[in-house]
């Protein structure tokens, strides 16, 4: 007998949650799909020469290797031929790359699948995980206009995940190059180091960021430094203060200039598109990976959860695919890791699992009503509500209580008294309320029960 | 440079292709919901150990093993800790077995997930694939009238589907068994033995069979071997012909009697559930996995494409999770091989993939016009209409060019006549038609358009 058992480092749910995890993951969908954007999926094995086109680094420390029986008798040896993709942004950039002559740009892909990462060994981390991506990928170009519709992705998204109130927070990569620069930190690496202090302001305090700023190994003047210090502080809150703010920055050189126009234009078609000014704001400490993007990043925080950190970033970059084509492909994009938001959210207290994919439950009085029963099920199916049929008889009050347990809202009871009446009775277990109806009219009957429920739950 | 490109055996679609298989899977998943099944998600990756409880056999030789770098470089002997699953049925019996006591039984799911098999490299194989598995388990017991549930399951989703007529083929192993054992072939082995003789019949004729079964190997004799290759001929006509093909057995030894009794009460069910006679036959050929399959087996082929071959296919075992719990866990169950069915179906023509999950357009003649664009997509999105917006300026024709090729139906223009009139212009490319309508009304007027538009392409 062996004991039964996933490996670590992976989330499974059982149905209740998954029902819950499932409606995320549709209602993700459903919002990319409304704002235009196309499915794509990617085998989740790729050939390790296309997936580690970087060498070295973070990423193919955590990669997992695939190899079939055959492969692993032959105990060749060197790195296996296949690979389990770590994120959907590589998969990604050989996707356009291998199909480029046959899509149409900007291309604008989401995607929707399980990425793989040997993560240390920690609570809420997670060695398989959803990642839900969008991306408009230009060729040659993509205006900075595209910039402004991720945050109104997100907004629909999370607006209509309700899982509280969030805010969208902007910045560009230019306009902090162009400020560094400034302040005599020309350097993108070193503007990268300056940046990580920075992001210990919260742990740390002010005060060793300082002395670390002002130390030997920066050696920035003290004036300087307190420019950083007030400029990673910026957090706009409204449109005009956001406005505001960029103007505050002066005329400064080149790259503050196109950086703080961009932001312009990006902060008004976002307007344009209808996102709520409590919704986005700007933040001048927003980085993201310093190597990657070029314009625009995007991070996204729950107000009253800020511990669980961005639940949705991203940002502009200069070049998807220059390790597969010669083509100049510019794009811009975001992505939702869905498995820890689930597992988050869950700790939280914010997601509901209560109720079943289920919405009515047919029971059976005795055995040889079956039939009957048979027949009410596919009526209520064919009005497309879901139904389950109890098949073995039992006790009536213990097809209820299965019923209760498993979140299923509406009881169908076929009495003799109902049968010779033409009539069945419904059980609303929520409201414990019941009435009867006709058989004629139980269908229609009940998709009006369930869509009032629907629009009371929301 | 490095080539971008996908190992082989993987199906990767370019997006109209994947909206027609998404819209498969949504059709699939729908129908497995209506009646009753609830989702579960197992992670790929299963401790080898748990996967490969049986050792030996074909499976095995197939299975795809993982290593993350830090375990492929220490480089150990032996099988690897992680593999990927190679079906859903194993996954499914050690979600069970781990989660028993979470579970309430009969436990209904559906799992739709890919799963992996090292196949020979071969036109239409795939190493990665798509399974949509439903199974009830029942705990200790299941009565036999849950098979009459997935007849009816079969039928939903393959009408909605619409790729053409089809019969669910239906037998029975009790049945089988009896009858053979009555011919004189009592072992199970020399019963699979005889099947997959009986199985070239199509190719390689009557006469190669019969001189088989009455030859050296097998020793039938004649009037045993005519029995036989009447006995695996039968297919009903109508439900009155099944059951008649049933009487017909006569009274037979225990095994057959049981069998007959089963597939009376599946074929009864069945037709109380609604499904048309048409849809479903006997059919005694049918055996499946004859080590696994103990009572109703399915096969379900498609009436104009018999070459395509079963592509739902299924039945009753008598204990799913042995290796993992002394729980006797009997179920019934069906899986489509999506992956496989889709390239077939595109083979043969079957898959159209021309419309885009975009269904509008927002134009744009003049750059500046453009907040104004996104104030109606936002509009339009609000109304559920998945829109998409031209964010760059471009010629007009280019633009609708643009939403031809791309399968999006409705195109609005905002120009500057109609804006001075508070309205837009929506052209229907596919009518070659165009109308003005009133800003206040556009996304009411598309709604309907798009209403009528899909119940005309059923």
């Amino acid at each position: 007998m062996i004991k039964p058992r996933t490996p670590p480092g992976v989330m499974e749910l059982l149905p209740p949650d998954q029902i819950a995890f499932q409606r995320m993951l549709d209602t993700i969908r459903r919002n990319f799909e409304r704002f235009g954007f196309l499915p794509v999926e990617t085998p989740v094995m790729e050939l390790t020469d296309v997936l580690l086109t970087k060498s070295g680094g973070e990423t193919e420390r955590q990669v997992y290797f695939v190899q079939s029986t055959g492969a692993l008798a032959k105990n060749e040896e060197g790195t296996p031929e296949l690979a389990l993709r770590f994120d959907l942004t590589v998969p990604l950039a050989r996707y356009v790359a291998e199909h480029e002559h046959e899509l149409a740009f900007p291309f604008r892909r989401y995607q929707m699948q399980r990425v793989y990462r040997g993560e240390r060994q920690q609570r809420g981390r997670f060695r398989e995980f959803y990642q839900c991506d969008i991306d408009v990928i230009g060729k040659d170009a993509l205006s900075v206009r595209f910039d402004a519709e991720l945050p109104a992705v997100i907004h629909a998204v999370f607006s209509e995940l309700d899982i509280g109130a969030f805010t969208i927070q902007l910045n560009n990569r230019k306009l902090m190059r162009g400020f560094f620069e400034a302040q005599g930190v020309a350097d993108s690496e070193l503007q990268a180091l300056v940046l990580r202090e920075v992001d210990k302001l919260d742990k740390r305090g002010a005060d060793y960021v300082r002395e670390t700023l002002a130390g030997e190994g920066f050696g920035l003047d003290a004036a300087a430094v307190e420019r950083i210090l007030e400029f990673v502080a910026v957090r706009s809150t409204s449109h005009a203060d956001a406005l505001a703010r960029l103007d505050a920055l002066g005329e400064g050189n080149q790259a503050l200039r196109d950086g703080v126009a961009e932001l312009r234009e990006v902060l008004d078609l976002v307007r344009a598109l209808g996102v709520p000014e409590s919704a986005y704001a700007l933040n001048f400490s927003i980085a993201r990976g310093l190597d990657y993007y070029t314009g625009t990043v995007y991070e996204t925080t729950l107000n009253d959860y800020p511990q669980i950190g961005s639940i949705c970033s991203g940002g502009r970059y200069e070049n998807l695919a220059s390790h597969y084509t010669k083509s100049k492909l510019p794009g811009v994009g975001i992505s939702i890791g869905l498995t820890r938001l689930f597992w988050q959210l869950r700790e939280a207290g914010l997601v509901h699992s209560a109720e079943s994919t289920v919405q009515v439950l047919v029971t059976q009085m005795q055995a040889d009503h079956l039939p009957k029963c048979l027949s009410i099920a596919s009526e209520l199916r064919a009005a497309g509500i879901n139904t389950e049929v109890v098949m073995e008889p039992a006790k009536l009050a213990k097809q209820f209580k299965y019923a209760d347990r498993a979140g299923i809202r509406f009881v169908v009871v076929l009495g003799e008294d109902e049968m010779a009446r033409g009539s069945v009775t419904v059980k609303d277990l929520r409201r414990e309320d019941q009435f009867e109806v006709s058989r004629t009219e139980l269908a229609q009957t009940l998709r009006v029960e369930l869509a009032q429920a629907e629009v009371l739950s929301r």
